[in-house]
């Protein structure tokens, strides 16, 4: 994996505070894990309120959360007075999302100007075993902060 | 936008009775508007439970509503002892998802013993005036349920 | 379909000439039907030199054709002074590319200033019978023309 | 990345055979550098008949080899009765393809008995020193062989 240099020191508060404002996160029960220059850990247990026909974690779940991680990896080395906004993602679901915990993680592929693409993983931990069940591929962009 | 003769007359309650199974739906206060053969149209109003760090509906959200809109779009149009499941999506986010109304419209584009492509929109409803939000390309496939 | 204003009224030239400096364009046998405010349609025949292992028109070929339409579709809203970049597409295959004449159609979903979403289509012309075998959504980029 | 163990033991000689039938590789000038199990390494060369408006080569083309990468890594790994095809794929474009050699690569994310994901990643080689151009995310299909 690449190494990245913040712009801003500040960056930890800066996407703490963000990721405070994201009503939906209190809502799956997300809990931030690791917050790195370019990188972004997010979890979530296992909820029957979460889930699709068959009991597993809704696909549109999954994403909810990994979106997220993308978004705060690229969120990390953006100057200080910007936001970050999904342009787009696009998700492959390569195995069912059974488990009891699920953890998505967010990385940066380039870093840009106004265009950070990134690349994210949810991993599912059944009865302790890991296994990847959806992975992303999201454009992100950086937008200045209205005063 | 194409007909489609579904093979199973029953496919309306196949469809809501898996919707029901879905408790993502309900969290989300989700709600079927329409189902016909190769269509399916899922409303839901906006909640703070539901928002990123802007007050928006998150994308994963817009995400969620209209990947199930996609999928049973997708699930009219199977036989009666098939289940679906969502192999991949791609979204784009086009606007911000601000309104008091959404709208998740799924269309079957082109249906396949297997393999389904869908299309879907969302459409946010902000003071009365419509808006696409997001819109998504995605791949459904049919898996014989397991008795 | 949007109805859109083009702020350069010599938006054709522009697009002309950029398509006339696109050296596989030529190679694939590419000319342009249609440029239009927020729609670009370019054809291709068929020829052995642009199959797969089946005999067919190869999937990247398709995308590489329909991509230009998406992109000058988008080209035709932007300023005098700009230059147009895919940032990302996604491509769905949805039947075989069989046939004499291929028509690939782009077409603008939302203008941005910086960022332009666009959705295209590849129809192939098998013994006279039109048939969609692809449909692609895409983002493009403005950026400014360095002089 | 994963090891597989592929169930028919001549898959080089039935990847090399598919690979010679596809034509646009020759027009192309692409070259295959590595067949391994889950993995496939193709390789082409700068050439003007391949470029976009600004002389780089057209993302088309980069995804057409990247596209055959990929393929050919999912068909390693299934059986001598099979064919492969492209379902879909999504590709972000992070450099411009500036170089004198572009290398492909593609690998099996998640191997299946009908459904493949794989991961591309395209290699400028420029003035010697190498940079990620472009990476796709990708969805393959089995089919049986038609005698």
């Amino acid at each position: 994996m690449n190494s990245f240099n913040p712009s801003d020191p500040d960056f930890r508060n800066r996407v703490l505070s963000s990721f405070n404002n994201q009503g939906v996160m209190n809502t799956i029960g997300a809990r931030i894990i690791t917050i790195a220059p370019g990188k972004m850990e997010i979890d979530f247990a296992f909820h029957e309120s979460l889930t699709q026909q068959h009991g597993y974690i809704h696909a549109g779940i999954l994403t909810t959360v990994v979106d997220s991680a993308c978004g705060y990896a690229a969120y990390t080395l953006m100057p200080s007075d910007s936001e970050v906004l999904t342009i787009e993602y696009k998700v492959n679901f390569i195995s069912p999302a059974k488990g009891e915990l699920f953890k998505t993680i967010g990385k940066v592929v380039k870093p840009g100007r106004n265009i950070t693409v990134c690349a994210g993983d949810v991993i599912a931990i059944d009865q302790g075993r890991e296994k990847t069940v959806a992975t992303m591929l999201t454009t992100m962009m950086m937008v200045k902060k209205h005063m």
